[in-house]
């Protein structure tokens, strides 16, 4: 199983399934000499916990990081950060009811294709525990980019069919998306939104929903051309977290119903532009106009209902759902889609100034 | 300019402007001892050339490509492949009138920030022109991946707001697509569709529109878990492509709205699913049903009317446009969709290959 | 600090300072279904580790590793091994005679100018250490290679000026490797060795030395031309050791002395070579026959002697060596070298496997 | 077969076969904005180039570089330089000896056994002619190096049992190394050396020999500790050159019969060195000292003789060598290792730019 890596120069590496010992990561390529705030890695951990709203899981998981290497009195050395985050004991647990079936719409079957032997505990390797170790090394990168000014800020602009409109994106304000368990910064509408979100937790049932990312204040000149525009590996990274199923940056698949004359951004005097359907990318590289994407997440899988479904034999059987589960995903992915695009930001920041 | 390769066992790196002496590329880690028919590669060109149809680009380009190693005897023999397609001469050319403007929503901008001097004759480095590399590699991986049973096949499904309903979508037969110059394979959507561009070229305008892709006869287990997911990798190849705004794969973004229990595909005995919400990817991994997907392309940034922008110094300007260029990109985009998409495969069939 | 992974398809990754809490490492690309014996791991571990025997450090290290990942019910999943080393807790020591001066010939002047802020105690980052986990890795990558009837050996040819001869190696059997503390299957030679080292270390001094690798079973094949050689990759590997200065394949640095009708191996009928000139490898792929190569490493630069130096602000100071070092590192270096070599060999058993 | 690429900012990927259209390569990452001296480029093919003098081979092959892109008004653009040497026609020649016979100590054999197909016209994909790529992209580096007041040299120090000693190294001026054909800077051993070549060559024999290369005006911090160390790399990179038996830095193998007393460099209040065994590297990073490395090269395999051999089949046959060979290498592998050299120094200098 390859491809648990991310990144060129600051490189993420994780490793772990979701009821062994631990799970964690090593992160190499970090600039030295810079004074880490451990307390700013743990909050964005925490904002991806299980347990934190009524609307999320329930699940207990503590989350607590151990950074284990790279860092010497409180700044970065240049060496690797090797972090772990233990899993709370669960050897208790029973899964015998799921150790033979392939869960729908689960990686049961893929995985069990693929490599033969799998840890059914659980998501084993493909469990969104994983993402925690995300949300660790996008901290880190995240205080990198403060430092050149750099912002990003994710937050819920769609459950099921209800969605934020232009107008509302347009008037919102970033300190009220931890206002409310949703994290959408326009209240009706999480009201709204949670409201749905409960309807459907009633029914044992999951819905999908979308994030929307800003990021601010980047410097002209990032990505690079051809295979790595920044979209492409933005898209990319956010493509990599469970259970999405679409990107669309700047206008997106409605831009493309405009025509050219209004879907170009004419230039100011000052290099800026007066639209931004470009979403602040132009041939793939950042023109320093704020970039805006969107991620797509269906709803989970995991429902307490019981489900037809098959064993490893292909005989007939019935899934019964049980635990403690998300009824929507967009809350907590908000934390995990805003730590992809610090990491991958972060990258094409060092990869612009490998120059002479 | 780093990032001019794709792939990671099949890696095509590329090179080349659009008014310089010659693109081409060189595909490393081609397995060996293949019979290749060069006739398909120049046909596969020949679908993304300009000036195929009435509706595209009357541009000449005679885009012949020249195989330089790698196959001796019409064999592979496992040695890198080098390729160039000439540029015809385009000395005489006039480009004064951009030289020192910035064409809006074009890379003229970045480039020039980034690097400091550039090559303003056509789009350089950024011309779609570059794709035409793509389409020798992907012609090769296609040839390739024939022989697996795997097959690839893209067509144009939305020309601005007209698009393919599901049920069109479900009736579709893939030797239709290339009967119009749309490449959309349901005849009356493609006449409104050609009637659009040819409303919108006739203002000197652009309009956009959406590539669909379905690959058949996929093996159970591309694609590797966490980061290099198959559907992340396929994402970020087409969001590589010049115009691309967004990517979604399997139910992507109307899926959202659904509950979970509606979105699960139910296994049915023999390992396949009833409904194929999954778009043939479960926890990044192929599950053997087809696997499907959608890219958005904006309008295309050049257009024959009169634009505000401003010049290198910051000087209001007005630029002109002139030329023949494609009023929608997308009937080309067809084939630029299937290489891409056949090297990302093929790259996934060997790393599952990489085995004891 | 980038740099800390090695392999493509079989990747290591490592994290980790000699006095922080923890080193380890993350392997990715792990074949999957394959039962791991944990006690070999172990095994290889303590051939590494200080205070085996009477002429190596006497420092007391535990070093026993603890496999977080990556296996479920003694079998591996194809997910990635993360694993980690506790570092014995050392906080009582004193490294203040070290934090501002630089010892000769180690890296504390190349990681301050490098880095601006380095791990002071002990060796940081740069301590060999670190290769603790390249063992863990070795030590997995070996079974793998068992499994293919591949077999890698590796012994102490020489010690400071004494040196098995071509007919002494040609006699060799390896199970006395492990029968003297030197590691070196000549027993005579070993006493001399022996001595040597117990002198040397007596003074305080330290001596260099040679360790021989011999790779059997090695099938045809393995090692790509160009660039990634088989011989161009192990000798990466081995220069990436601690102290390493050198590396010779095959007839080595001797064989430039030889003419080409005497060094050419001539074929028998079964293709093998009547002669080794080629030590295994041609054109940078393995041929069948064993792989032979030797690695050079320099006397360890920490001595139990006062040595004058500079301090960061360059002021002359006098450094004290004191505590419980190597005099010789070419025996702890054996495991290490055989540590290497399985992964670089695993690595290419993988790509070679990459084929349609 | 992959493996065709070096680097990893500065990277170059070469194509082609000896007999083929032509040979080429692209250079990715390159720094913009820099005029580069096309001079330069072809000077250094030149001095690669057979037909130089004497005592190399009488091939005629006008290596001649044509540069299709990268580079606008005689400065980089950042884009990929793309570039081919076409081959001399060679058609005519006869191949049909060795078409189906294994040269002793050629890699016909593995390339047969590890592809199935193989270009058997002179060494296909292994022959040294692939070298001219590195040496371009080598040029190349070379001119951004100088920029930086980085300069490398290489000269032939040993042919046969021929060696240049300490001293006559240390009193060496680099502007005497063209003035002989064996660009050894010590006249009296050059003519002898030269005289050794004739004998051999009257043989229709091969002789080996070491190519020194020193580096000065390296920055402190250049490469990356663990793995990617900057004497791992350079080892790599030479060891990947045709024909490279061995590679030692520093005090090499002879630097293992030292005492750490004697080894260990003394540092100066400026921080200097008195001594340089380690070879201007510590702890896998620049010190600022001069980078000093010897290169083994083995007796070339083709010789004017009949050898004993096998066929495809294992049939014994007898292989008669015909045509202009080298009857010694190492002159014409200076300027291939300071190319190499060259590409290493400057993708660790980009790397070492890539921070905040």
């Amino acid at each position: 199983m390859a491809g648990s890596s991310i990144g060129t120069i600051f490189k993420l590496t994780t490793f772990g399934e979701s009821h062994g010992i631990a799970i964690g990561g090593i992160i190499d390529g970090v600039p030295s000499n810079f004074k880490l705030d451990m307390e700013l890695i743990q909050n964005e951990l925490d904002r991806r916990r299980p347990g934190q709203s009524v609307i999320v899981t329930q699940r207990k998981e503590s989350d607590t990081v151990q950074i284990l290497s790279g860092i010497f009195e409180g700044k970065t050395t240049g060496a690797p950060i090797g972090f772990i985050i233990q899993n709370d004991d669960q050897r208790s647990n029973d899964y015998s009811h799921i150790k033979d079936s392939f869960r729908p719409s689960h990686s049961d079957y893929t995985y069990e294709k693929k490599y033969g032997h799998r840890d059914y505990r659980g998501g084993g390797r493909s469990s969104a525990r994983e993402t925690a170790c995300r949300v660790v090394a996008g901290a880190i990168a995240k205080q990198f980019l403060h430092s050149q000014n750099i912002s990003i800020q994710a937050f819920v602009d769609q459950v099921g069919a209800i969605r934020l409109t232009p107008e509302e994106i347009s008037t919102i304000k970033y300190n009220t998306i931890e206002s409310n368990p949703v994290r959408c910064p326009i209240s009706s509408k999480a009201e709204e939104m949670e409201k749905l979100i409960r309807e459907v937790r009633k029914e044992g049932d999951t819905i999908g929903g979308c994030v929307r990312c800003e990021i601010r204040g980047v410097p002209i000149g990032l990505g690079e051309p051809v295979f790595d525009r920044l979209n492409a590996d933005l898209g990319k990274a956010m493509l990599s977290i469970n259970a999405a199923k679409g990107f669309e940056y700047g206008s997106g698949f409605q831009g493309v119903e405009l025509r050219g004359s209004q879907h170009n951004d004419v230039f100011l005097e000052d290099g800026t532009t007066l639209t931004n359907h470009s979403g602040g990318i132009q041939g793939g590289i950042s023109n320093g106009m704020p970039i805006y994407f969107r991620v797509a997440f269906k709803p989970v899988a995991t429902i307490i209902q019981d489900q037809d479904s098959i064993d490893k034999d292909g005989n007939k059987v019935v899934v019964t759902g049980k635990g403690r589960h998300d009824s929507c995903v967009v809350p907590r992915a908000v934390p995990i889609v805003e730590s992809m695009a610090s990491i991958i930001l972060l990258d094409f920041v060092l990869r612009n100034n490998a120059r002479i």
